[in-house]
């Protein structure tokens, strides 16, 4: 027997509905190729996005048709979500950061009919153009003025597109779980693949992640997206805010810029940020060479991969900015698990409270995880047991777009994320490696995260990688591989005396190699599989 | 095209799954009839929770049967709750206040099979009885030391139910649409109608509500339900609480006990309550009598009637604590409406502010709201021009359980509440009226809780209550039905003086009559119904 409630479906139109409703005047502050600072209101930014939801419509798309975006963060990629998504098509958010042949096969597999892009993008485009054989059509995210010289297929100006269509539409009515945007994940392990969310798995993933425990966005947060909006929609903050009412800041190509971050969350005074480690890092060397403030900030979201310790611990002491550490993948919407300190957290000794805030945090309600042995058994919840790390959850993928037989997605209905974890019992769960990165030494596992870890924390030491290298007796034996701070010096046999006492004894290093710097992936994570590559066929010094 | 995430239900266990690996170790805290105060772990609860479920899968019911509840805020309704729903029953709250008649007229209606009761109630149902002859079991919910002498059908204790019973029992997983609840109205303005809530419905209403801008809810808050979980489900805080992980604090039978509640508040540190207005009255009085305090507290919910901004204030003034006014409906699960201010409400002059603060609120989202006319056109949101406050969302009712032709459902979707209302620019809705109780004066209406709000604004009214009487040149005028404080005295003059100035003059009633108490549904809720009938043949003095 059914209950009696109502079928209203969970569709991002009805956010846009909400906010117009309920937060009419709160701001969207963008900056933009033509506008350092443009600054409207959720009602102007809603009746422009139904405005070019009119101007959609008369393009000839099919529901379920894909729409390319190649853009920073800023009002009218968000006016392009909404328009998109809410008119029933699919919004495809491209990465401008993966290699060239990455673009032109995400586009291509995703059979992109249309490609709203910043200008700074048209070169990139109009060099590609020739292996994009059915792209129909561009419209350049400025207006007439801005509107650079090309010979894109239909180019036009966004402005131009939208100015004579009238504000008023009725945003249609669908299954919620029609496919909503597209996203392909980052290529750090392979190939990008893509992930086909839906409307209800985006909304159910606003609902999990505004809750106060977890990003706690309300109507009187000021936030500011530095993780770029073609990267799993800007972890779901273009929708949640717009849910919530907060004001949003978007920093447009300035995603990387310390000053200008510093200037925005001065002025706009951002109360929440999320990004990436990297951009913390260089928020903190920045304030620390200038002596500049981040006063209203009060905590920022750091995922995509491990932040340091010692990086929490700066921000928290010098600013008092709590760094809330989450883990997430393309494939999970992407909120997973986020940091969020319990009762029970936060009795414990300060040295135990500082081993869970280093952990990627607890499930968000409607996620759920596992950690599980080779056979696919689940291990204890104990800390210290690691495995294969599963998810499940109505925001979680079940399949990839356009692809089949990914062994990822099991058949009783877990997907494999290619993490290693561990749980503790207190439900926080740690990242220790990726599956394709764990070095099995003796049968045995050894996290590389870890090593790592330990060697950036030595003084000398300014990056490091460990992967595993082929051993005769062993089967593999870590291979430190590490890059020295500008101007210290430390020797191989240095390093390797360090770890004494810090791990177990068959996890230390079998040798260390350093180098002049670091692959990196499209997205500015480390690349394993380049670095394995650099280094085949090397051998371990003898004895 | 569909996106590809995963099917997964929103199901009432899997909070219970969540909240047993997240907050193993938060408690919950109860007065129950045997034990003053009770306490033990969402771990234990949930465990108890799956004994009672093996125990109800020997009783032969089938997946949409009936089980009810008679039955104050404790550990054990709470098992119940998760058993019933989890297992794929529904769990029907009856609401031991209401009169003997409904009592058997909703248990009857509802088909309940089997009855989990407190035993203070057990009296009562020996009572009624022969009138129940669908009712094959009665549970009391106690052990055997405490278990009352009793011919009930096949009643035996609680914890002889589930005590060999195995903890372990596996959730089945079912459409998120299958009932899970069931709740009839509280027969203010007729008899009761049952509204059938879903796992989903639960669901998502849990989301919604926890939110920073509703409730608020997490792991860091410990929560005391003042409203019976007979009332739609507590206003749903068993399962948000669980979601999020808050302490829950359960005042049993002692909800009216303004002392029990302050000791509870003072010893369980109590941050947030939830209850309707005259729980907080009742605190209040106590608090001023025995100068005690309540310093965890930081805010309460209000809602089930209008709460005066002047007990806003004291509560404010006095003891730090926020009442946030909400508004709902056994039929809308039942937030509808909470009142958070927004930064545009915070910057407004304090007069306009506080007439914010005494509005119901704005929709969390989910829900919608319009208020529109009589024929049905939707009113503008300028605050002031009332009409027919309609609703719909996910947890909005589009039945009544085995009723037909309720002409409230809507044909284009929309719930009719029976509420009359404005909503102003900002979003903030205020209920005026019931479309029962509004007074038509010369084809225009009178707010009737506008006067009465007025007239207990004066010093001498204790209580105070607008009906319209029919009036051969204007239809229906107000009359006023006014009860005095003690040693109060006030003439039909002076009060009638005392509206002048203060509303339209064709507001100002057309006569004043003191009495000495006003009816009262059995819920508690001022019974114009009643009153209305007391004063059938009632003629306006001439002139
Ligand atoms: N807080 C974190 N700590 C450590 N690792 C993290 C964290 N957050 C995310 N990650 C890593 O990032 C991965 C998800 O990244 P993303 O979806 O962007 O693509 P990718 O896995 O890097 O690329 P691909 O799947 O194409 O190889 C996770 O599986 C995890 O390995
Ligand atoms: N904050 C509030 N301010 C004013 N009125 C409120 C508020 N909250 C709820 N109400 C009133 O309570 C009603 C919902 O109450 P409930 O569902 O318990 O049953 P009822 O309407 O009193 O009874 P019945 O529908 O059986 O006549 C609303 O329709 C509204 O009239
Ligand atoms: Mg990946
Ligand atoms: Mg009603």
């Amino acid at each position: 027997m059914f209950g009696q409630m109502m079928e209203r479906q969970l569709l991002i139109s009805s956010i846009a509905r909400h906010a117009e409703l309920q937060h009419p005047r709160r701001e969207i502050v963008s900056i933009t190729a033509d506008n350092p600072r443009h600054r409207y209101t959720y009602q102007e930014a809603f009746a422009r996005s139904r405005k070019l939801a009119n101007a959609l419509s008369r393009l000839g798309l099919q529901q379920g048709d894909r729409v390319a975006t190649l853009a920073w963060n800023d009002y009218r990629h968000f006016e392009v979500y909404y328009a998109v998504s809410g008119s029933g098509f699919v919004c495809h958010t491209v990465n401008p950061r993966l290699f060239e042949d990455q673009i032109v096969y995400i586009i291509n597999h995703a059979e992109d009919r249309w490609l709203f892009l910043d200008p700074v993008f048209v070169p990139l485009i109009e060099k590609l153009q020739s292996r994009l054989p059915k792209l129909e059509g561009c419209i350049v995210l400025t207006d007439d003025a801005h509107m650079p010289q090309t010979q894109l297929p239909r180019a036009r100006s966004y402005e131009s597109f939208i100015a004579s269509e009238s504000d008023s539409f009725e945003w249609p009515e669908f299954d919620e779980r029609t496919a909503s945007s597209l996203c392909y994940t980052s290529g750090t392990t392979g190939d990008p693949k893509g992930v086909l969310y839906s409307h209800r798995s985006t909304v159910l993933h606003c609902y999990a992640s505004a809750m106060p425990d977890a990003m706690s966005l309300s109507a009187h947060e000021v936030v500011l997206p530095v993780v770029p909006m073609f990267h799993v929609n800007a972890w779901g903050l273009p929708y949640s805010c717009a849910m919530v009412g907060a004001k949003l800041v978007f920093p447009g190509s300035k995603m990387g810029d310390a000053e200008t971050l510093q200037s925005l969350i001065e002025e706009e005074r951002v109360t929440f940020a999320a990004g990436v480690p990297t951009v913390w890092q260089g928020l903190v060397a920045y304030l620390e060479k200038t002596g500049k403030r981040v006063d209203t900030l009060t905590h920022v979201l750091s995922g995509g991969s491990a932040v340091p310790l010692a990086l929490m611990d700066l921000l928290k002491g010098r600013h008092d900015v709590e760094v809330v550490h989450a883990w997430g993948m393309t494939e999970t919407s992407p909120i997973g698990t986020i940091r969020s300190m319990s009762p029970e957290a936060n009795a414990l000794p300060e040295e135990r409270r500082d081993a869970l805030r280093a952990r990627q945090g607890r499930t968000v309600f409607g996620v759920e995880l596992k950690v599980a042995d080779d056979d696919g058994k689940e291990v204890p919840r104990d800390g210290k047991t690691f495995g294969a790390l599963k998810v499940r959850g109505p925001w979680v993928a079940a399949g990839y777009y356009k692809r089949n037989g990914d062994d990822v997605f099991e058949s009783d209905g877990w997907f494999n994320t290619g993490d290693v974890a561990t749980i503790c019992p207190l439900g926080y769960m740690q990242i220790t490696d990726r599956t394709k990165d764990v070095i099995k030494s003796g049968g045995e596992w050894i996290s590389s995260i870890e090593l790592e870890n330990l060697a950036v924390a030595h003084p000398a030491v300014a990056q490091a990688a460990a992967i595993a290298i082929p051993h005769p007796k062993w089967q593999e034996r870590p291979l430190l591989v590490a890059v020295l701070k500008p101007g210290a010096s430390l020797s191989r046999e240095e390093l390797l005396q360090y770890f004494a006492g810090k791990v177990a004894k068959w996890w230390i290093p079998e040798d260390v190699v350093f180098v002049e710097k670091l692959p990196l992936t499209a997205t500015g994570k480390l690349s394993k599989l380049q670095l394995r590559q650099q280094f085949v066929g090397y051998q371990f010094p003898p004895g």
